[in-house]
């Protein structure tokens, strides 16, 4: 596999951003992410990976949260994949904006005209790789993960399904139970087809029910309370209720006033980043 | 004139960024602007106008700078206007990235076919008596000004065309010796027409050696060494030159490895509100 090229450069808070592209044997097609290294570091860094909403590439974050600010402060490398495959010209892949291009929902679909949509095999197994490979400055035996939206379902997902891999998880606004929700019906139908068993793997309520990992690190998650998606799509509730009958700690905390965009994600990603330093530098 | 209408609210870091449109009688078109309100105070507070760069609106400052963070740890409010007239059907005035839409230099056009183009009269004279009559929660006698690009060109010159009005300037890589530029050659012939001495009055290199304003308040620059046009388009040191020469201090801070972009404005944007805050809270 040839490894990734660098396509964009910017210093930023003292370290930098860079995007990458090359071919992704696991999604079919050539895929971006960008990495903020931060300050030049005597050791290793600890990676946290952002995982962005829907319609997004790895760049929103990069350009709107103002993450790299506390990641350059506490040491952290951060690390924002892209949404989905590009590229592929499936028919009526970019019909929708909930669904196809920029909507992969960090699931392995299974119905064959979406074959190419496995970001969870993308972001769990190939990416890591990719980067173990090819960044000696980054430990990648150290991650935690967090997303907004779409891509706070894929954090509580991904974290939950692999005990151990990701030492803490936060997410801004998530999908929390896609299973009953307009977009999660929408999505798991298409890619997983309607045997609605083959949802529960993808579905952070149903998961945190059955979940067998170490439950002494809180959840965090943070949900705007003048969010328009947020009682349709989101559903915090249902996943802090699930979880606590579970024994894991959820800090669901209702910002009053805030609304769904990066405005929102702005103001507390440096609470998200100081939960996740604990964690990753402890 | 009919009061600006309210067409975005976004909360953030505690405030509020409110979007406006109005029709502007010194533009002669409908215009928009965004205020950023901290977290509401006793008192009314003072005012940091930012002025953007080429192909920008008011938009990309609020979007990707991080300076509500700062504004609202200060208690400072942010006004960012647009950057030319929109919507006029000016032949070609969109045929040009550099020139005509996006691209106002914040002068008052002379060239007939340009008549609308007035952001000096409109940033200085229209903009605050708007700002006065329809948000009281403003201190619109107390302001200073700050830009990026094009934008720290306008800072530059309207504090030093209006000794007084702002209590002190910065500005982020600004365009600082137009008359000798490619951008300020072009803008400047289109708008002024071909006498150079009408150019000087908005041109802070040249401003500055007449300047009677008083001298105690540090100017604050900050320039990328890396920026692909700081030696073509932008030359600080022109002005930092003819400022001391003239008893004008400029703290021109060079930047290693930082280039034009947000990355950059969003890294320094922290010293340039506290510059301020000293000027408009002491």
């Amino acid at each position: 596999m040839e490894g990734p090229t660098e396509i964009a450069k910017n210093k930023h808070f003292g370290g930098f951003n860079k995007r990458y592209k090359y071919q992704s044997r696991t999604l079919g097609c050539v895929t971006t992410f960008t990495i903020y290294f931060p300050p030049a570091a005597e050791k290793k860094v600890p990676i946290l990976y952002y995982l962005s909403g829907l319609t997004c590439t790895d760049e929103n974050v990069m350009q709107k949260s103002g993450i790299q600010r506390s990641a350059s402060e506490k040491g952290l490398a951060i690390v924002s994949p892209d949404t989905s495959p590009r590229g592929l010209n499936v028919q009526g892949e970019a019909d929708n904006w909930d669904f196809g291009v920029g909507a992969g929902f960090y699931l392995n679909a299974t119905q064959e005209k979406w074959k190419n949509w496995r970001m969870y095999d993308y972001i769990t197994k190939e990416l890591p790789e990719v980067l173990k490979a090819n960044f000696s400055e980054l430990d990648t035996a150290t991650a935690s993960i967090t997303g907004h939206s779409m891509g706070g379902h894929g954090a509580l997902t991904l974290y939950l399904q692999n005990p151990g891999m990701y030492k803490s998880v936060s997410a801004f606004a998530p999908i929390a139970n896609p299973s009953v929700v307009p977009w999660g019906k929408k999505a798991f139908s298409g890619y997983l087809g309607e045997d609605k068993s083959a949802w529960e793997a993808y579905d952070a309520t149903c998961l945190v029910k059955h979940y067998m990992g170490e439950t002494t690190t809180e959840i965090l998650i943070d949900q705007g309370d003048t969010d328009g998606f947020y009682k349709e799509q989101l559903q915090p509730e249902n996943f802090k209720k699930a979880a606590e009958a579970a024994g894991v700690t959820v800090n669901l905390r209702i910002q009053s006033g805030y609304d769904h965009s990066y405005y929102f994600v702005s103001t507390f990603i440096p609470d998200h980043v100081s939960h996740h330093a604990k964690a990753l530098l402890s």
